[in-house]
């Protein structure tokens, strides 16, 4: 089963905007984002509600920094990490666009970018509008411990990254396009340590992106840029390593979304996770470098966990996955 | 914004299968389910590794019945109500089939059935695997109360069916075709009552419902049957009211899966619930009335309550959803 899909007239990105939390906005990156809260609640009295609200925020900035009207998007491809995906379910409903659910975890984002190009380029959709969302302390308290029992955490733990990104996808034309797209299978490795989740993303990022090179015939330097989603610095370096053992060789070129959001002095351990890492950075920074013309092809490799705190707890190993979306301005 | 699409080529149902528990085992539409387990623990040591035994088994059935191996497939469209979505997770992680996680709570069954006919008839799919399940034990645990607690529950409480069915669509010949779908919009009616989702949801049907005929033109006869998803009898019979005050009356066209499922007489309250509700219905019995050309038009509209725990005690109401999907046989 081939696992790329080229599109013979690429979706186009109409408009994107990204809204960071604090600890994001401290970071190298900060310029970049639309938005920067300063508060985690964000005038909210629950993390969740704040969560909803940035999200909504950021969706409807999309729409306007694209010049679309909601009543002009086909369908709403939203996700988040929270249970049952409450974010994108509030947000939907408040916008009322015919709307899918989605749930890959921290790949999410890459997911919705897939089945909207697909949606698109399939001509069941003239407009596409795909969001997602995470906060650090809702994840926290969800996957991990009560916020206030600030429990330690291992080196090779992540911080989720507080934020929202949304993308309005269109066709015709645009100045970012993407013309190709490598779903991701889900894998196994036998990983247990939800502690430990860039290295057990890392094969499935390794996989997804050898079927890309494999399938499409694109030359190793293809790409200016390639980024993967949240493996952050241990997973990114197994990542660096088995390419190293087929003797693949990407340097520069080759980054990781988790380790870029933050400076490593901000103390987040191994470095950023959760579906608004890869998002505020792939509609954040990549679509104002391609914009700016300082790059021309960028691979962003979206990786996502596929786990829960009750697998955790009865014994089950850590599936993972990784879709690969191009990006791509002249 | 058009939700309904109809489409030139309409992708076909190549094969199906249906496992169902031992309750629905005991119901009224028992004969038309592939097989019948008769324990939730279905020979695991927790409920959770029962449903995705009981996931993948069903899957494995499909592809069969279907005469496709699953290096065939091209895109696995899969969902559950477990945090996560794990069933699926795991399912996926044995498969290996390129994958696209879903959220929709019990209308994600019809979400995959949308999403696999768009990518089919776009060109980007020859064969698309959809698969859901839902446990009662596993949902009645996460949801609501210590399943050992045997806490007490309303009249308008329903029964979560356990089961799992899974759908192979292909493009070319078949018998049962899929002419057209309504994708919903996630609305809010300001319910509040998490025991009530039957009552919360009979808008999103009716919504569904209304935009179906109305963008197809199709007259309010037009189908052989109609069935919801899972109001069961109280959400069934509101429904019901909100078409009488349109002058719509579809009489003994219009039933609901939630009801079809149980007898009066097995204490289920309202009627049955969660995703493979809507799933077993449609892949046992109106599969097996279509090819036996008992039936020859059948209007599925499956309809998902995007609450969590978290929003029902942040005091939050219930947004709701409605896909409806064409299903034809001649």
């Amino acid at each position: 089963m081939r696992q790329t899909r080229e599109f013979a007239n690429p979706p186009v990105v109409l408009g994107y905007a990204t809204i960071a939390g604090p600890k994001e906005g401290e970071g190298p990156l900060a310029t970049y984002f639309d938005k920067i809260i300063n508060n985690l609640y964000y005038y909210e009295d629950t993390w969740e509600k704040a969560e909803q609200k940035m999200f909504l925020e950021v969706v409807e900035m999309a729409l306007q920094k694209a010049s679309v009207k909601k009543e002009e998007v086909d369908f709403f491809l939203a996700g988040d990490l929270l249970n049952q995906i409450i974010s994108a379910n509030f947000v939907a409903k408040s916008l009322g666009i015919p709307f899918f659910g989605l749930y890959n975890a921290c790949a999410t984002f890459y997911e919705g970018l897939i089945l909207g190009a697909m949606l698109i380029a399939g001509g069941f959709a003239k407009k596409v509008l795909v969001g997602v969302s995470s906060h650090y302390a809702t994840v926290e308290r969800q996957y991990r411990n009560p916020t206030e029992q600030g429990v330690q955490k291992t080196p090779t733990s992540q911080w989720t990254v507080t934020g929202a990104a949304a993308v309005v996808l269109g066709e015709g034309e645009g100045k970012i396009k993407i013309p190709r797209v490598t779903v991701g299978k889900a894998l196994d490795y036998g990983m247990f340590d939800p502690s430990d989740m860039g290295g057990a993303m890392a094969p499935a990022a390794f996989d997804t992106l050898l079927a890309h090179f494999k399938e499409t015939g694109l030359s190793y330097d293809y790409y200016d840029l390639m980024a993967t989603g949240d493996l952050a610095r241990f997973g990114w370096q197994i990542l660096v390593k088995l390419l190293q053992e087929r003797n693949i060789n990407f340097g520069q070129r080759l980054t990781d979304c988790g380790i870029m959001i933050y400076r490593p002095d901000q103390q987040v351990n191994a470095g950023g996770s959760g579906t608004a890492c890869s998002a505020l950075v792939t509609a954040g920074y990549v679509f104002n470098e391609l914009s700016q013309g300082k790059i021309h092809k960028f691979l962003g490799i979206g990786t996502g966990a596929l786990l829960s705190q009750v697998t955790s707890q009865q014994g089950m190993s850590i599936p993972v996955i990784a879709h690969a979306v191009s990006f791509e301005c002249y």
